[in-house]
């Protein structure tokens, strides 16, 4: 029995979707972190939590945004990688690269929390964005480029409509530092529109809404199971 | 070959369930570092320490509490994606809905432990509960809603008693929240019966029960394979 | 086509072993935020550091010890459950205590390590190994009892050699807590007796040395797809 | 039906490496929280906050470095579990070995963002580095040993350049070590060469660029199904 041709390629995608899917939940998860329970003398509660709490809003806000911003990259991520069957050391150093720019977005949650007005936190939260927005890019120009890592032809309009997609965030990330010289509230409110961009359905949903193989595994057979997405 | 039959929707579903419970074990192991270790001075432990730990308590109630609701609704959630075969963009949205609000458990868990008597800390603590049950609510709803993203035919009972079981803990939660205006302690205790309600078996668990495809696999041959629940 | 044979129990079984991997995972990761970077003022480092590290010994012995603990539940969770392929709201709930248990590890593990010569430190930490011991062995009696929820024909031996290894932690626990009145140096020197008792090959480790299904798939055919752990 | 032949030591493979996993990701993704957010007056913000963030560069260094390095030996973890197809109870407790010096990274990225300038974090940094890489190296010359625990026949040339890529990071701490008494910052940028050394293309890098089995699972039947990675 030869060793050549099962394994490690299908095994490497699988391991790096896991572990970018770990980073990802601990990351959104973590972010919660970033809003402190108010301190108070025992004297001071009854009087001074509701404020205490209220004044909290920066954080939630924070905490919100941030929270769909990662769930965005979570979902472009997933998206790529459905069409990635091939790996390779340089990919696998650009998806840790990606990683640790949305790893990095706890801080710039948190920074963002603490100073809600300041043009700095704005521009390391956007900055932070950008980061992550072009190394998700990069990943999948160098995926794409000469089909090299992925399955089969892959229409070239769909490649460039991803890199749209990948490409929002950095996009409003740059606006958004522009106009935090002229007001740190129009900046941070600019971000607010991601979700709505993203949140609605659009021309790369096709797949989603077909049935699972699930219902039809019988005529499919084995390639089903040899197909069987990774966790 | 075309690239029609195989994928993607499956593995949404598989991913989906994967980051969901990457959420949850996160959340849920968080929750002790709620229960800070008491700083005392050298001098002070022997005869302090005890008294310090002591002291704890209401943070040790909170983490109990808090570790059985981030349980019940992981449960639920299971329940859920039990039934649910298709994905689409608004599903993983409101699904991500959902993780924002069990992700902020930890930090309401953490208020109502540094203030169990304060009104304050249990209004925060039954909102989170409300608006988690309420996302959990509206992603069974939109999925079973004219058979959407299920699988063949679920009975109209079913999903109204999931329903049920879902609304319970928001249900608790208002009345605690109503309750807390006469006794801050009463209110907390309420909360108490939430788990009595859920570890008592209940008519949905008809198939937990039955034996897994392991004993049989030979008969069931391939299909098993093809069916096998992602992790 | 009919809906009963297929799913939810392996299911059930996949997503609780899961669930439980992510709380163990995380609660033995987070172990080392026990350990504090120390503070000292810029003028104070060249002299102070090395002394301030030095002290750290504690959180370092807490840390290893508590990894190995968590550890040790682990390997006993996974062996417990390689019998385990039915399951019900029960058993799920006392799968959920036992992780309640474990997930409170690292705040006992955090208040020794910040007050390793004080009883009420051992107390706290000896009581949460004893709680986390009783709660497998509680899950594996339920499970094994009347053969409820185990494959086939388990041998009486082998349940009760089990429930032996499982209750050795609570018993050095007990022993531990009882000389910690007497010296706590030795109550918790007791403890590092622990990981010997466990590295150490034992009879229970037989299936361990098999070769691995992937060696001999061809012969075994479909069922060893049917059959593949879950993750 | 006897019990021999179908599971457990696959399991044992499988839940080695998601555990693994699970302990990586959240290592990794946790770096980040050794940046802490400054803590500055409302009327010093303007002013201060920009200094306050470029202070943290020592922090953002040790992020990027430990992420590197974490994810360095995430990759070696991952090639040496390719080879590896059997397991036991010393094979699992050096791999706890292996993860308890993973998880301590953090601490030491810590030491490190804090104290760049002294000699005993460069200590600290350097020396968790080697143990991590011994012990892997540890796991690795186990599990190869006499064909131990992998499979089939393992080129010993293979063997030892695996062992000469686990132990680079470790030679490169010695050498860091060493010039820590000469200049703190030669020591810290000797570091920097790693990532170098790792992301370059090298000879085992071979089986990375084949198609994956998704693309041949027709021909290659079952055996891809029961040869499937676990995640």
């Amino acid at each position: 029995m030869n060793r050549t041709p099962v394994e490690p390629p299908a095994m490497s995608i699988s391991r790096i979707t896991a572990m970018s899917d770990g980073v990802f939940s601990i990351a959104i998860t973590l972010l919660v972190f970033n809003i402190k329970v108010p301190d108070l003398k025992p004297h001071d509660v009854p009087a001074g939590l509701p404020a205490a709490v209220r004044a909290l809003w920066p954080y939630l806000v924070s905490y919100v945004l941030s929270f769909i911003m990662i769930g965005v990259y979570w979902v472009g991520h997933h998206n790529i990688y459905h069409h990635i069957v091939r790996s390779n050391r340089l990919l696998l150093w650009l998806n840790l690269l990606f990683l640790m720019c949305v790893a990095f977005l706890p801080f710039a949650a948190a920074l963002l929390g603490r100073y809600p007005q300041a043009q700095t936190a704005l521009i390391v939260y956007g900055s932070t964005l950008i980061c992550t927005g072009l190394a998700l890019e990069l990943l999948w120009r160098y995926a794409t480029a000469r089909g090299r890592m992925i399955r089969g032809e892959l229409n070239a309009g769909l490649v460039r409509q991803a890199s749209v997609k990948i490409l929002t965030i950095p996009a409003v990330s740059v606006l958004s530092i522009a106009l935090s010289w002229a007001s740190p509230a129009a900046s941070l409110a600019l971000y607010l529109l991601v979700p709505l961009l993203y949140v609605m359905p659009n021309r790369l949903d096709g797949y989603w809404t077909r049935p699972a193989p699930q219902e039809s595994n019988v005529s499919v057979g084995v390639k089903t199971g040899a197909n069987r997405p990774m966790p």
